[in-house]
């Protein structure tokens, strides 16, 4: 017997089934908006990542050598396959280049609750538009698709800022400090207490009466204290376009989702306008859901001519565990409409009458196994099936079926050519 | 530039629409059928393929040493990961288990028209019954998923015929004959000479005569004549259960799509019953579309408890080509069904008109890159807006927008609490 690698999943149907309708659900809205479903590849050459990434993500590569000697690697994230395909096509590709996927990406990482080897993200990034309608329209699909999931902002927040304000706060420091490692001690703040919080950023050059300011400062969240305490062009750049998001945001109908947190840095990434993170209300599931931001230097980098960018990737393992915690997951179960059951030699009848429920557009089985009565009963019983339809060989000489409702039991004869005759979904209660 | 690697694809969008639609087909008419869909890992521990399968397609593996030291592999096939699942859960599924999924597979090959190194296909397979319903069901469901697609018997036919009675013809001639051989020449006998073919048997151990008249007898096809030659119960017993699957997917509506070919070998696969491949009717696509049958031993031999099995998987790449040739192939073009155009500050009216048309299911796109008249209408052009509603300034003065539709080139001024007001797709023609 063989196991499956630690970190992948195989996912059976009653599961399947849930994950399936949340998936539809964000690319149902995705679609609405106008985002194309775009097909990437698994594989890519590892210098997508190894030339630019940080070390964290080069060690978790699933990477190798191919038989053409190439060296390849698992995707471990969509954004550097999207800004290779855009530069590859940019003068045939109408813009704002709007594209939506639903797959699975890999790394190597310690596995944990919601974080597994194989994870799946649906992504959806609009290139071509440095305006702050498009960051406010990423911001008003990720509303509207967690709204349409069943969550509300009871469940669910947007913590929103915009990187130039943490650097720009920083920068009007000594020219001594170590920006990065500051802006690493503000993302991991949230884990700290506020003592080691500070002590951080007094190892990365700040006083501990700074350190104190800075903290203050940052989390009041205030923008007009930010931008009077840098009194930079940086910074006040910075909080005019999160105003100018946020003012589109309104517009769009995703301006109540999101609270301005200007700890919000999402690491060092290529992010470099306004970012976000989605976070359960309660705290009680306390990794953020998912996040995205402004990344308008990648395509760029990638050798492409420039083109803003903006994007979010939901995780599916962190959104199941938010609707699981909301009470707003799908039930883990199968259905099915009709089980059509033979009793004898009643192939022909329960294939026509199979064949015709299906032409309507129904979830329908029939015995393929040559099982008994009572084994086809728990059979149906254990797809859900809604309505069992009876063709037995004594029923049928008398030209009749039996229509069985699972849940109630109840049962009645019909004439088997009035089943389905011209009903689009009969059930016992077209009968009685 | 980064290049993507070879044997890879991008799917753009126009193209990613088309395949989008012939996937979801064989899934929905899949789903009809009770088959439930699950979710498979892309890589597997090496040893699924390497302790059993043939060498080809160990050579072809994309299978490498993981950083916990593990041997794995990109799969490049589902049948050896859904026996691992059937086999890791045989005591709660409940029996016929019928699963579908589709998804990408590896394999290192040689790249042609039709065959990539990524290739989607979508795994159908039946669980737990070894009666000639299940086999016709797979069939039926081939058959209902192609003609959902366009297809009619012109198109497409299914080659059936069954693993034992070539090996049971091939095992009625001298023992010293080998049959692996032989069976590997009739399945390559399609793309022989006739002298060649009869060599290729000679070659295995028959002599010329022989080999004629095992030629003519293949050829022929015909079931009795088959089974009067080999004289033995295994030929018997496998005519008389095609001839039973035949009957039964006479019952499902797939026998006419099914033509007897006893050269249908299916190379040297697990298959162990029936077998069956899809072709071009016409020969324009000369390979075999796709292929499938009984593989009624797999699951034991991954220590599973003896359990009957039958699957088909359609692969997109060939099933495309078909399509194409055929005249079936949905457009490979992006549909919107309104795109709102904005002409001076009118963001919070576009964006409401935007939010009410996708409330109502519609495909919408509005200007988030602040974009002039006669860009967005020609983005509009590029994304097929059915429906162009102008929001101007100066109509909104006089609280109206402008409905154009973009085949005709009409236009006319509607009221704006009017739209969409109670309409569910308001057109041009609900305003004239």
């Amino acid at each position: 017997m063989y196991d499956r690698i630690k970190g992948f999943r195989d996912f059976y149907p009653g599961e399947m089934t849930a994950r399936r309708d949340t998936i539809d659900t964000l690319e149902d809205t995705a679609q609405r908006y106008g985002f194309r479903e775009i097909g990437t590849p698994a594989l890519e050459r590892a210098e997508l990542w190894t030339d630019k990434s940080g070390d964290d993500i080069v060690d978790e590569l699933y990477s190798f050598e191919d038989q053409g000697g190439r060296h390849v690697t698992l995707t471990p994230e969509l954004t550097p396959t999207v800004a290779r395909m855009v530069v590859a096509k940019q003068q045939e590709l109408s813009k704002p280049i709007k594209w939506v996927s639903t797959r699975p990406f890999w790394r190597y990482e310690q596995v944990q609750q919601g974080r597994q080897r194989e994870f799946y993200q649906t992504n959806v990034d609009i290139f071509g538009s440095s305006d702050p309608e498009a960051d406010a329209e990423i911001l008003a699909w990720a509303g509207d698709a967690l709204t349409n999931l069943g969550l509300t902002d009871e469940h669910f927040e947007f913590r929103i800022s915009h990187r130039d304000i943490l650097g720009g706060v920083l920068e009007s420091y000594d020219a001594d400090l170590e920006i990065d490692e500051a802006i690493r001690a503000v993302d991991k703040s949230d884990k700290l207490s506020t003592p080691e919080y500070h002590d951080a950023l007094v190892e990365a050059g700040l006083t501990y009466d700074q350190a104190a300011e800075f903290d203050d400062l940052i989390a009041g969240g205030d923008l007009e204290d930010v931008a009077a305490f840098a009194d930079s062009e940086r910074v006040d750049d910075a909080v005019s376009n999160l105003q100018n998001v946020l003012e589109a945001a309104e517009d769009f109908g995703a301006r109540e989702h999101c609270t301005i947190s200007l700890e919000t840095a999402r690491g060092l990434d290529y992010y470099t306008g306004v970012v976000f993170e989605c976070f359960d209300s309660t705290g009680e599931v306390s990794r953020s859901i998912f996040g995205g931001g402004r990344y308008d230097d990648l395509i760029e980098s990638f050798g492409g001519q420039p083109t803003p960018a903006v994007g979010v990737a939901p995780g599916h393992a962190t959104l199941s565990l938010l609707c699981q915690r909301a009470g707003v997951w799908p039930e883990e179960e199968v259905s099915t409409d009709y089980y059509v059951l033979q009793i004898g030699d009643t192939r022909p009848e329960a294939a026509r009458i199979s064949r015709d429920l299906r032409e309507r557009g129904h979830v329908v089985e029939t015995d393929v196994a040559g099982r008994s009565f009572g084994a086809q009963l728990n059979y149906a019983d254990s797809i859900n099936a809604e309505t069992v339809v009876i063709a037995g060989e004594q029923d049928l000489e008398n030209d009749e079926v039996t229509i069985k409702n699972m849940e109630s039991g109840d049962q009645t004869q019909v004439p088997v050519e009035e089943f389905p005759g011209d009903l689009e979904r009969p059930t016992i209660s077209d009968f009685e």
